[in-house]
């Protein structure tokens, strides 16, 4: 099991970051322009595909072992009634996966992938952030650990999804206390909440970026004091991810906002992540906006549990099918540009 | 074998529509109320379903049978030098088509769809519509006669796709003829001409417009007159598939400027269609808009060959898999909204 010791350990560890292989995406670029279609012509298909040998140190990449993992957490923030839903609904969802009834699983199955699900001491919520940092250094170190050690080291490409009621919340926080706004610029319906719900997540949210105001400058404390424990254990295994050259598909509001302190302490922290897609969810457009990515897909989902990534994993599918199975222009004689 | 008499016969064709089946919509809509996530919160994917539905006449719909059919044709227009690439390419790409080699035949794979290809006079190019109409009415309706007999009449989807050099320039003329401005508004670089070559192809268009003025009022002559034989046929296919009550997607520019003048013949002609995707050729987001409709996927993808709709596929298998696959509310023990 990993052990982070400290704040301090886990910091170093978010700055001390292998980069992606130029050669495989070189290798791969190449072998787009000989294949029998216009140079460019299948976009960001064929951006997918390097991008994927880059992580992967491989050219041509493969996707084999496509993995989904989805962290599941409860959330004290919520005794502020700031979800349309109770707080039991994550463990009944959590059962949900196990019995294979829920999205989640319809598009794990759809997209080839293996999918588990961590849940991360559900009877014990976070603290109301409101009221005090949702979680001490060694409850937050140990989920970033937990999510460190779910993938598998042979996995080819992984979804990070979450489910916890209440999360969009903590998610909002977090966006805000690293790049602004208050409550009101990230806070969204989540899973759709009415007006005055929207007002007391808002202020749930300016609570805690004002009681929390102190550690605000260090973006892993942000996580702990606003955070969750399926959103450090996102941070965790994005973090392992890239330590393990496995890209990473990210989902929609609540894992972007999981992993964006990773990129507070470098800025290049998200290379081998690609945002799978843009949520409908209030804030994501925004933040990943300030993340300066840009989503694979923008079908008005808003679900979270990886399944705007798991969508997404259907287009690098095609993306690798077209870049291993095309003739070139030699082996299919068909001519080139004119002149 | 269709054979249409006459263009006022066809065009009594495109007047005479069925309508979806709302029963069948409201069905779906109905069940996704129920399943196990928040009410539509699985966005477009939840549309979509209730779309393939509704023109199925059946809940579930279902995507047992999905076909994709590449019509290619040969344009006299690229005497005008208006492409990247020499004439040739059209009938070394059906031969590529039928070795397997191409995109398509990939995607068609990927997305589990049987890929048939319809080649069309590639011996006898359509006339350069500079000098001539492209098509005398013969030759259209012949044309448009071999889409409508492309569609088995038990598919359950249809991706309509082309292949043809020189055929942007065609769907351009076409596009500026129903919807205005010339061919500075519609005309991109295709599959990739350079800066001489795009000033060729709007001046070409331009031209085509002039010469065949005094036809443009009718939609059915402007294919004819400004058009090619596979996209003649992608608009029978697309006609066919509404009176069989086969949804259709459509795919990039040239596919979507075919199908555009029925649209002048009665406004909810494309009812039955969705836009599998924006390309990146220039003209298609304008053309789109005039159309009111809004693509699934966004993938900077310019190719043709009905390769975006291809990928879009995947994105309604996704999407049916969910509906028909998660458990509701009740059979998962999972509370609802909180009251």
């Amino acid at each position: 099991m990993t052990r982070f010791a400290s704040l301090d350990e886990l910091r170093a560890s978010c700055l001390d970051l292998p980069s992606g292989d130029e050669k495989a995406a070189a290798s791969v670029a190449a072998r787009e322009g000989m294949l029998t279609k216009p140079p460019k012509s299948l976009g960001r298909l064929e951006d997918a595909v390097a991008w994927l040998a880059s992580w992967q140190g491989a050219s041509p990449p493969q996707l084999d072992n496509v993995e989904i993992v989805v962290f599941a957490g409860n959330h004290g923030v919520t005794a502020q009634g700031v979800s349309a839903y109770p707080a039991e609904v994550t463990a009944q969802m959590v059962a949900n996966f196990a019995s294979g009834g829920a999205a989640i699983n319809q598009l794990a199955r759809a997209c080839g992938a293996e999918l588990r699900v961590a849940a991360l001491d559900l009877d014990t919520p976070t603290a109301d952030f409101t009221k005090a940092p949702a979680m001490d250094e060694a409850e937050f170190l140990e989920a970033v650990a937990a999510g460190h050690d779910a993938l598998s080291p042979d996995a080819d490409l992984v979804v990070l999804g979450e489910m916890g009621i209440g999360n969009t919340t903590a998610a909002a926080a977090i966006a805000a206390a690293l790049f602004g706004g208050g409550g009101a610029r990230f806070a969204g319906r989540g899973t759709g909440v009415d007006e005055d719900g929207l007002k007391r997540k808002r202020s749930a949210i300016d609570a805690g970026l004002e009681r929390h105001r102190a550690t605000l400058h260090d973006p892993l404390r942000v996580a702990a004091a606003l955070g969750g424990r399926e959103l450090a254990a996102i941070l965790g295994a994005t973090l392992a991810a890239r330590h393990a050259r496995i890209p990473v598909l990210i989902d929609g509001f609540v894992s972007t906002a999981a992993v964006a302190p990773l990129t507070k302490l470098r800025a290049d922290a998200l290379d081998h992540a690609l945002a799978g897609h843009l949520s409908a969810e209030a804030g994501h457009r925004l933040l990943l906006q300030e993340l300066g990515l840009h989503p694979l897909l923008d079908l008005n989902m808003r679900l979270g549990e990886g399944s705007g990534a798991a969508v997404a994993v259907l287009v690098l599918r095609a993306a690798l099918a077209c870049h291993t199975g095309m003739a070139t222009f030699a082996e299919a004689h068909v001519s080139g540009k004119d002149a």
